[in-house]
């Protein structure tokens, strides 16, 4: 029997169990870090969303580590990653789909009024009306282009809404207007009706969400935050909410996950709040893509999509 | 001063202020049924949703008719639409534009648990969890692929959805699997997890969704109706909710409407209620199209969309 490569898997409680046992029928030898016992030196792959402090610098032979979500930061926010590692980003077209499927139901929601019609409908009243803003009116400004940003704002686009971007460098598309850079992140915030949040969380975009980010959108304007709670200030978003300057905010994402049950935002009447499920990647793709990167590390090759730690977070 | 011609406009209560004022500054003379006296002989044109039975027979000199909304069996039902006079209905892309909204907005409601997590947050319960099934497993069927369902499908395929469609003859497009007249009526049924009533109500469609429909569709099957109240038995989607066989109903439109206060429909568990909103024509949309069909009338030209009666309805 060929020598299987041990990969050890870092994920939370019941998490694991999406792909521990899809995992072990691939040609590894699958470790479960708080299940079982192991030499640290015996690890060859690392797959996580978030490793433990200090977890992978004391894995000394480990020849690369695989995220299970789109966002890297969960590997960096501790500033130890060892930076002889390659790390490689889960990129996949599903999770995609899944992100625009969510921005688009929480854009309609709130667009649409839907929320009044279930209220309107517990009262048996028949509520009919035309709605308050026309689609064409109602521009949607989604901060960050990555491909999930993208890939959103093209299906936005394309039920009437006006879009525009912002990005560091700027990306070009026939169906967004874009923004590039801090000289422009103000203007694009003053066009931006419905702020989408999509961005990577780095050292740049950390708090981006804040009260002066918030004064700037247009007054009655309404924040999604999809991307990480580290992007939001929450008190800055209360605040500008209970001024009357935002119409109203649906977060999927918190400073701290689960978010804690005294906080202040499960009960504000302007937040909706959906538990970190905005875009879940599939198990059994995730389970490929690890399983063909140590493929190819183990031929010798290096996977796509490899995250240049050094330049961008 | 030219000689205007003179606009009937028949339109239920409070709706009529949306088209009056704008109808006013055109070319016309504007006559607003229930709350101007006319002669019946000085009406050129009218333009309704659904006039009062016997009243259109009732103008010798009318040149056409132009109705409000898509759909044009506000006319028709009565069996006196007076046949000699050109019925022209709107058909307009913000129509499409709305209608997509309001169908991908509850497609994704109910694919996403989004009452769900509504209900958690007010519990203030982290309900986080994979979705029950896969967006690539949900299969979405429409009846009817008019402009409207046409438009829609494909932008429910957009968001990765399996799509397929129920017409007459049948629609060809890359995004659609496509089914047609009655013979392949009960297969396309069998493949649809989500069925969206999207068609027009004629003779042959009255009371499509009902007991033998319903049971034709995949256990846990959830319906939307979008297009007429008389396409639906009521009863009939309640006996099929309540034994279980299906999973929920999103309705807009109902048999009577408003949907009376006793009526069983406003309180069921499994029913989600909106008044007739999915897919309003805009007021300046609207006025521009029967002012534009007026002057080509008025120049001996004939506007597009003119309905064929005999043979459609």
């Amino acid at each position: 029997m060929a020598h299987h490569p041990t990969l050890l898997l870092i994920a939370p409680g019941k998490w694991g169990t999406l792909w521990i046992d899809k995992l072990a029928k691939g040609p590894i030898r699958l470790v479960v870090h708080g299940r079982d016992a192991y030499a640290t030196d015996a690890i060859d792959y690392a797959l996580s969303f978030r490793p433990p402090a200090g977890l992978l610098k004391s894995l000394p032979n480990l020849k690369a580590a695989f995220s299970l979500g789109a966002g890297v930061d969960g590997f960096l926010e501790n500033g130890d990653y060892p930076a002889r590692v390659p790390l490689v980003r889960f990129v996949d077209p599903t999770l995609s789909v899944e992100m625009a499927q969510y921005v688009i139901l929480q854009v309609l929601m709130h667009h649409r009024l839907q929320r009044k019609f279930d209220a309107a409908q517990r009262d048996r009243t028949w509520m009919q009306r035309v709605l308050p803003r026309r689609t064409e009116d109602t521009r949607v400004g989604f901060l960050g282009l990555g491909e999930i940003g993208m890939f959103t704002a093209e299906r936005v686009a394309d039920l009437g809404f006006p879009v525009s971007g912002w990005s560091r460098s700027g990306k070009a598309a026939p169906y967004l207007k874009s923004f590039a850079g801090e000289a422009q992140f103000t203007a694009f915030l003053g066009q931006a009706d419905i702020l989408v949040c999509l961005l990577s969380l780095t050292r740049q975009t950390k708090g981006i969400l804040n009260a002066r980010t918030f004064a700037a959108l247009p007054k009655d304007a309404f924040v999604i935050n999809a991307a990480r709670g580290g992007h939001l200030i929450e008190t800055d978003l209360i605040a500008a909410l209970d001024c009357g300057h935002l119409s109203g905010a649906v977060l999927d994402v918190f400073e701290t996950e689960p978010l804690p049950a005294d906080s202040p935002l499960w009960a504000h009447p302007k937040v909706s709040i959906t538990p970190h499920i905005a875009a879940i990647s599939q198990p059994d793709v995730v389970v490929r893509y690890a399983l063909d990167g140590i493929a190819a590390f183990e031929r010798g090759e290096r996977p796509a999509n490899i995250v240049d730690v050094a330049t961008t977070y």
